[in-house]
């Protein structure tokens, strides 16, 4: 950091601990570039310079997680090259011009639908998160993961296009009985996901779009479900069969895995929503902050509920909380970013945030989360998360 | 497309016209996948499926511009990969480790910002559209392009992160003669240009991240000027300085180029906001209808001075207009989707769009446009969009 740097942020008490004092002029604005840059492309590529990426550390990555850099993402979308993954048979590489949909079962009749047929059908855009079941998960049983991405990584937000279920099912005409769907995926392990019809024809899509280029083959291209607020992997990927019935599935994924076991041996089934959740990004795990002054703290909160309405923070182990502000558009079943000014003294402190949704759900700490359910489940876990800044600046999960 | 598949839209009277009767089972749901798929990766890439492309056909083709291929784009936002370029010399290689923002001039401080600092201050995410000033400049001598891409190619859409010009300039201070603020880029031509204070004091931005990652080298990276619903060129990329001053530098870029000459041989100059526009995606130029049947209108409207509040479709050469649904959200100075479904019949047909913002203009058409400048100028064209639909279902530009 130049020595003859200054500033005066109006942030607070504090100046930029980085900067002290300027020169102005042909020093200060470097000697300008004299040759010819680049050209133009068809594709762009980012900066070599930029490093995120995903992290996965399994020893079968075909049948493994990958999380987003959550600390290094800005507002609130996730490029498409960062988005969380997760795969029980490996990212298969389907053509769009073979790929079909079947739909049938307790329909008046049964249709397939090619790529082209979909994109003909009226279309739907929408900015929604997805987050696994398991985000979070190693939490249950103390701080887990040293950074934000090990941590809360299996969560990203995306701008997803395709068309309504509800469209769909209205083509195929749905019979009295059928109250549920079995959606069915294309890669090895048929994954399957039983979903209410109730679901379906709410704000069910089946998107082929993701951030305005077609989905990514790790999101399920050509085609998967995606359902708003709901644990991910309920939005079957790589989707090849709607079957309509009148009962739920119970494959494996609805009994071995995602279900919650609680304290007394009992288990929760068919926990689909995501409840509403908050994450301080900046300052988080595994940063150092360069000493004491004006920082933004910065993070995301979203709720498979809806809107969120409130995020609050607290800036010495929960005795105060104050109001975040929140950017614009807040978009239900999205993630919403929030932002306080701050100003660090040096010593050691506690940051946590705390998100209210718009139904008035209020993020529950780990220790009112397991008096209720215990601490057997890998799922579902959203309890308020706490970052340690010591006094060194070392930022650490606690 | 298979003979046995049929499809009952209720879009309208007619069919898909490429499905006829469906058989359902095992045969129609094909054969599953038995292979593991590909592993979970770092940094994900689009299917090699994918052939969206950025159009450029300049002999020099670091000093031209390249095209969003807006008809394969879906929602709002535009993949950074597939944003529309112009350079005037090509794109600089900056190290951000090294990159840094000198802000002088009729300052009380001046003061020199790395990407750390800027990355301390307070930031700002949201969602606005870039358009080149010579977006569809060849409509103003007839039809121009054969497509969208080429007519209307120099718009995309970005989430944008970075700091408010505004907080920076408070940093610095501002001096009372302040009315100017020059900015300049790294690149070799270190392209310029006269921005008034009072913009920079409102919705400008100094910003760093696009859609969630890093500017992308093509926008700027590892900085850029951000002036929300201005012409393109005044978003300096590889921002390296603001000189504030008290007059504009009347650069080569603000008399030469980007003023617009009108019929009595007098330019208007700062002729800055990019008026409301809209165009009709789906279908469009260059593409080919099946034939007779339910299809979906789809496209996208903008302006520079707000919100888009209506967007209306004529499907009968400019005799009624219907007004299309808008997507939510409808942001400021960003894309907004509209649709409307449509039946053909498969008679000659005119499609056209007409957009409106929040301040009550309303999108001329182009015989409107020269009436009031003549035609000698290639900037500021946003003339209503007409696309002809042939008898045989092919989509011309006329």
């Amino acid at each position: 950091m130049k020595k003859n740097r200054r500033s005066f942020l109006s942030l607070g008490a504090a100046a930029l601990a980085t900067s002290t004092g300027c020169q102005p002029g042909a020093d200060a604005a470097k000697a300008p570039p004299s040759e010819l840059g680049a050209a133009v492309s068809e594709y762009g590529s980012r900066s070599p310079f930029e490093k995120a990426a995903r992290l996965h550390n399994s020893p079968t990555p075909a049948t493994a997680s990958s999380r987003t850099p959550l600390e290094e993402i800005h507002g609130i979308l996730t490029p498409p090259s960062l988005h969380f993954e997760r795969h029980h048979a490996g990212v298969p590489q389907l053509d769009p011009a073979k790929h079909e949909l079947l739909v049938h079962g307790l329909t008046d009749r049964q249709l397939i639908f090619s790529l082209a047929d979909l994109k003909r059908l009226p279309s739907v855009s929408r900015i929604h998160f997805l987050e696994c079941a398991g985000n979070s998960g190693s939490e249950w049983r103390g701080a887990g993961g040293d950074t934000a991405q090990r941590s809360h990584g299996l969560a990203s937000c995306s701008e997803w296009t395709g068309v309504s279920v509800k469209t769909l099912l209205a083509e195929c005409g749905l019979q009295k009985a059928a109250t549920w769907v079995i959606a069915e995926g294309a890669d090895a392990c048929l994954m399957a996901r039983s979903i209410p019809l109730e679901k379906m024809l709410d704000d069910a899509l089946i998107a082929y779009g993701q951030n305005g280029e077609a989905l990514r083959p790790e999101q399920g291209y050509p085609l998967r479900l995606l359902l708003p607020g709901w644990e991910g992997n309920t939005s079957i990927k790589w989707l090849r069969r709607l079957h309509v019935t009148s009962e739920p599935m119970r494959s494996r994924e609805e009994t071995s895995h995602y279900t919650d076991l609680l304290a007394d041996g009992q288990a929760r089934e068919f926990s689909f929503e995501m409840d509403a959740k908050s994450l301080i990004l900046k300052p988080s795990g595994g940063q150092q902050l360069p000493g004491p002054g004006a920082f933004e703290i910065s993070g995301i909160a979203w709720s498979g509920r809806g809107r969120i309405e409130k995020v609050e923070v607290s800036l010495d182990g929960g005795e105060k909380w104050i109001a975040a502000a929140l950017d614009e558009p807040r978009l239900p079943k999205a993630f919403t970013r929030f932002r306080l000014p701050w100003s660090w003294k040096g010593a050691d402190t506690i940051l946590q945030s705390r998100a209210t949704d718009d139904t008035g759900y209020v993020q529950p700490t780990t220790e009112q989360l397991i008096a209720a359910r215990g601490s057997n489940s890998n799922y579902h876990h959203n309890g308020i998360k706490r970052w340690r800044i010591e006094a060194s600046g070392k930022v650490t999960n606690v």
